[in-house]
């Protein structure tokens, strides 16, 4: 798929997932490409159409985007809950199992989603996979003694790289951690996988989201196909 | 035990602890009191004596302590391995069960404690206990969402109280991360507690460091005891 055509399904896929946010909502604004496209439609509904939410956002970028289009910021321990959490995602498979943290936000995002009522995630089509793993799994981690993680991870088989930013230097998080991601190709037992990467001493949080979400958009040819999580709700 | 006497016998444990580093090692060094107390010796040796080795710092304070006192420090990453690493508890079992992180650095120590070929702790005889949890068990956290994830201790009865600075502000880690204290007063089944605190979205670290060290020194009145794990090599 060509970008200029992968764009118009994400887009696509962004304006009918702005159509969930309701007046007087409180919304959670994932990150990423897709989610970027969502906040824009978001505030031009603010701008043009009178549309009221408050947002919490997973990224300074997000913020930044959201605040500059008029839409309403506020941190995560000001509101009691989130109504509902639109975020993008890297791969997603019929389990509703997907991988996040291609932006490298998936810590906040994580934390974001877990105080979410409803989560939503905007893809296009060619995220939706038979077996999450093919687009590398990153992992946020502690600077301190990551070198030998990579090592640790490297000796597991995981096929670690610690991730380079635009500045050639390492990738730093909104947290200041770093990021490690995981080349595997395939993940036949996330449930397994996660649970070793989570009980790892330096390991914050990975880009594992399983089960979590309860309705996935994703933006394909015609109209954007609405898949809706049987296990939830 | 009043804290003169308290100082006295930590001081003593102190001294002897530091018998055990041998020239060119490699060494972690813990974070605390007694931590303080081990290092200025350290220092003395290197000074009076001649001895040499290299330090790894547990903490911003301890790798400044070392180095005003002429103690090479590398960062953790710099080395293949340590040693040895010397710290001091809050509370230890029979079990060699423990807590840290009354000084807040438990993320710090922890990283270097799993990369430590051995590990011994120093303490004072008052540290030594039955059973954990009467001291409060700290909890590393990730700044965003803190107040949600001590809704959520406090929902499953842990007492979670956010640790407060010298400066009547949130304590901030040397990650500038968040200390949530939980007061239990006894941690029967602390296997099961740490898996879920790790497991919980927004926690970094905990402060059970479960079977990790191979040796404690206890201060007390006369010689200082010498414990070892007997479930280590």
């Amino acid at each position: 798929m060509n970008k200029e055509l992968q764009d118009s399904l994400k887009r696509k896929a962004a304006v009918k997932a702005a159509d969930y946010v309701e007046n007087g909502m409180i919304v959670g604004l994932g990150s990423g490409s897709t989610v970027t496209m969502l906040v824009d439609e978001l505030g031009r509904r603010v701008q043009k159409d009178g549309l009221q939410f408050t947002g919490v956002a997973t990224s300074i970028s997000t913020a930044q985007q959201a605040k500059s289009l008029g839409i309403k910021i506020v941190d995560l321990d000001m509101v009691d809950a989130i109504d509902l959490t639109i975020d993008g995602a890297d791969e997603v498979d019929s389990h509703f199992n997907g991988i996040k943290g291609g932006g490298g936000n998936l810590l906040w995002e994580k934390i974001v989603a877990i105080n979410s009522k409803k989560i939503i995630w905007v893809v296009d089509q060619s995220k939706v996979v038979d077996t999450i793993g093919a687009f590398h799994l990153a992992v946020d981690v502690i600077p301190l003694g990551s070198q030998h993680l990579l090592k640790k991870f490297d000796d597991a088989g995981l096929k670690p790289v610690i991730r380079i930013g635009k500045d050639d230097h390492p990738f730093k998080t909104d947290s200041n951690n770093l990021i490690i991601d995981l080349h595997l190709q395939k993940i036949e037992e996330a449930k397994k996988l996660a649970d070793y990467l989570i009980k790892t001493v330096g390991v914050v949080e990975h880009g594992l989201f399983l089960n979590m979400v309860d309705t996935v958009i994703v933006g394909k040819e015609g109209t954007p196909q609405v898949l809706t999580n049987p296990n939830h709700g």
